[in-house]
């Protein structure tokens, strides 16, 4: 009896939730809750702050009523954490509700308020496909990423190693020079960095155009890497996807027709 | 009777307008308008700033003509407007006709002036199917754009919430902020704009690093999508065309002639 | 008789010409004179500007024998100076011949002297290939080439229109303007530039933001331009060298032969 | 006897070697001595320097122990040191045990401890196989890389006959002018460059307009290049594959089959 009726409520919970107006209604809270985060940068009369408060606790309130009824409307109540956007989504909600008072916490507070805005991602579908499409290209990239970094950190140790006399803010130690070396790769004022050096070192010339070489080339063969990647997927699902739509017959039919016809003509042959 | 002259005119005026000779005067006329826009920023002698008054009149008399013929000529008068360019065209040729006296009409006035030079666009076919090439690829971009744009906001509002007591003209505001991300994006100067924050952030510069990448994967993503879709038009266009182009027989017309022929033998088998 | 021993001359210095040996001597001099130009470049003692002197009028001399022997060599010297790489050739030695004296014409002496340089290009034949399809490539361009003059053209109108009495340095005039837009193109310190006018017009980030996405997204539609032409052509000699190669039958045959198969059944039949 | 003992200890090392194990062990190792060549970099109290020191001489200890094991469990050790890798690792360790005093030798001791880091790279098969790819890339961009050289080279000369007055820090001799047009290649304060010369030369912003441009248009025909290599040659390794892995049958193997066909009815006729 309590089954049949706590189905029945999770049936109307899941209508609530595949409702095109309930999702449309929760991303215009999204975008509104992300304006009142961009308002609140800008200096405000006291009375508006209040204002923002309220709403705030408002916003907070709606995010927690829609979590619920998504939870109510799953099916499979064990399964709903399972899936990382709702638990994303119930975190944002969770640390949202606890009551913040000293400045540390007061600050993941705000981040939380400003982390909502992910929640975008989490609602839109074709938005949570794109992050997924991104994501599952990293791993590709995984060992020229690997050795991307070994170069970084060859060139940031021979610049720890012989610079770090010349100019400590930029060669101090590994870490600052690894920051260092990023900003070379970007072209940021790298010639500053590269006439100090050769003031006392008239060949570390070398040292940054053989960087930028490398680091250019391993870089160029990463984008390489992954248009041809992404464009060979793109010819397989295409290819099955044409051979299963047009229905056209292929080679291997045209072949057992053939054989079929070889059959007929030795049969009519015999008697 | 009336009916008859005005199509008879009709004719003469669509026989103007798709006149070579007639086209290439008036880009002839469109490139010197552009020249007269660019001679007059430098400094000149009075009397050259009155030819030059005199023959900004006979150019926009000079349109004004084009547009009456080209209006003239059309055989389905209503729906001239209904073209975006004619509308354009129009537009800059009435505003350019209106006198302007005080100084933010005479800006108005200047700025139609300049936008004269886009007629170019409006008058070449090439250009105008370029434009909307460009165009029809930029709905494609949608979700990534608005991805991208989501990533600006967060960091926007991280920014401005961290930074905005350390420099207020880069970071006061989430518009600032936004701002301040796309020159971070453009590498423009952007190790001024983090050092300045780790004197305070000495942790800020994973604020940075984690922005370039974000940005940089998103943009990267982007590119890589138009170069796929659009190799992926281009050979649905190219089969297409060569299938129609040679006459090859496809897969299916083999079966059916195979079909055929064993119909034929099971035929000639029975009697 | 006079022909026949003037034919003899020719096939004699078509061998020269030919001569591998012949050809690599000659590029070992361009690269001499390449590193004799590159030697003058330091502040030298006098003794070895003497020298290289000496050594430039040798350069000279051999190209001017070099040519000889070529246009000697060539079958048909009419036709000599319809290559354009010959007549550069020679007008370089010619004008290396010229004695100069004044200050002016020593700039020009100089100036194609380093222009020697270049006869890499029309010696080696691989580089000549290159320098070809590279300007094969370049009229593809053309129209986009268009559509971005006239972007920069009409920012750099508003540009000037609007900015020149703020920097009158960078948009004194639309020729200044034009070379200040393609520096903030390049994001060199565009934000200087930017934040000048700011402090002015505070809106006049739009103009900014617009072009850099306006030029970005014109060139990124010329680079996927080229790609795609590439691709195609390669794809299109591919085919057909493929068709040619294998000898591989293409479906028109066995359309053919299902034919011929038919009619012999058909006959079989009759009778 | 005695090569059948030192068979059989071949074997036991080569199995070690191969040992899965033992390679995590060492990449155990490699990384370790990553990270102590990090540490150093730090100011360091002396005890720490001193346990470093010893870890030092440990790591040296693990890979000569490890070079050994390689060694001996190699079929053939004649051929041991064709291998490039082999030579190289070999090296490092050699270098690292030569007792090192004086200041210059101090230094190539730190750096053969550096590039202790690239035996990442000679044990993972993966970043083996990445170099190699790259490495192979590159003769293809040969005469690519000859071009832009001669551009680079053309360049330096005219600014260094020019601008050498100027500016002597910038353009003094042939090689500061290769190393500032590298500079403005990467759009580096390219603007500051060029409005110094032009200040003496006021068209010489055709100088670097130019330059970048044919730069930008050679590198990006590189680019394309590459690209365009590696989708044909992805392509044709993919068509061999799918050809042989489907067992698909080819238009070839369907002509014979009707060729066979015809004859069985000729044969079924004649009778």
């Amino acid at each position: 009896m309590e089954k049949a009726i706590s189905a029945c409520w999770q049936r109307k919970f899941y209508q609530i939730r595949s409702n095109k107006g309930f999702e449309l209604f929760v991303i215009g809270v999204i975008i509104f809750s992300a304006l009142v985060i961009g308002v609140k940068t800008y200096s405000l009369p006291k009375t508006l702050l209040q204002v923002i408060t309220i709403m705030d606790w408002m916003i907070t309130l709606i995010f927690l009523i829609e979590i619920v009824i998504r939870f109510m409307g799953d099916p499979e109540k064990k399964r709903f954490f399972h899936n990382g956007w709702n638990l994303f989504d119930t975190l944002i909600v969770v640390v949202s509700l606890v009551p913040i008072e000293n400045s540390d916490m007061a600050l993941i507070g705000r981040l939380v308020r400003i982390f909502r805005v992910l929640r975008m991602v989490s609602i839109i579908p074709e938005l949570r496909m794109l992050l997924n499409s991104l994501l599952k290209a990293l791993p590709q990239l995984g060992y020229v990423m690997l050795m991307l970094f070994i170069i970084f950190y060859i060139y940031a140790a021979i610049g720890s190693t012989f610079f770090s006399r010349i100019n400590p803010e930029l060669w101090g130690d590994i870490a600052l020079s690894l920051l260092t070396l990023f900003r070379v790769m970007t072209f940021e004022d790298w010639t500053d960095v590269m006439y100090e050096t050769m003031s006392v070192y008239p060949l570390s010339w070398a040292f940054y155009i053989s960087f930028i070489f490398f680091t250019a080339f391993a870089f160029l063969n990463m984008i390489i890497g992954i248009v041809v990647n992404v464009i060979e997927e793109e010819h397989q699902i295409e290819a099955k996807a044409e051979a299963k739509a047009t229905g056209e017959p292929t080679l291997r039919d045209i072949q057992a027709e053939l054989l079929s016809l070889k059959q007929l003509i030795k049969g009519a042959d015999r008697p």
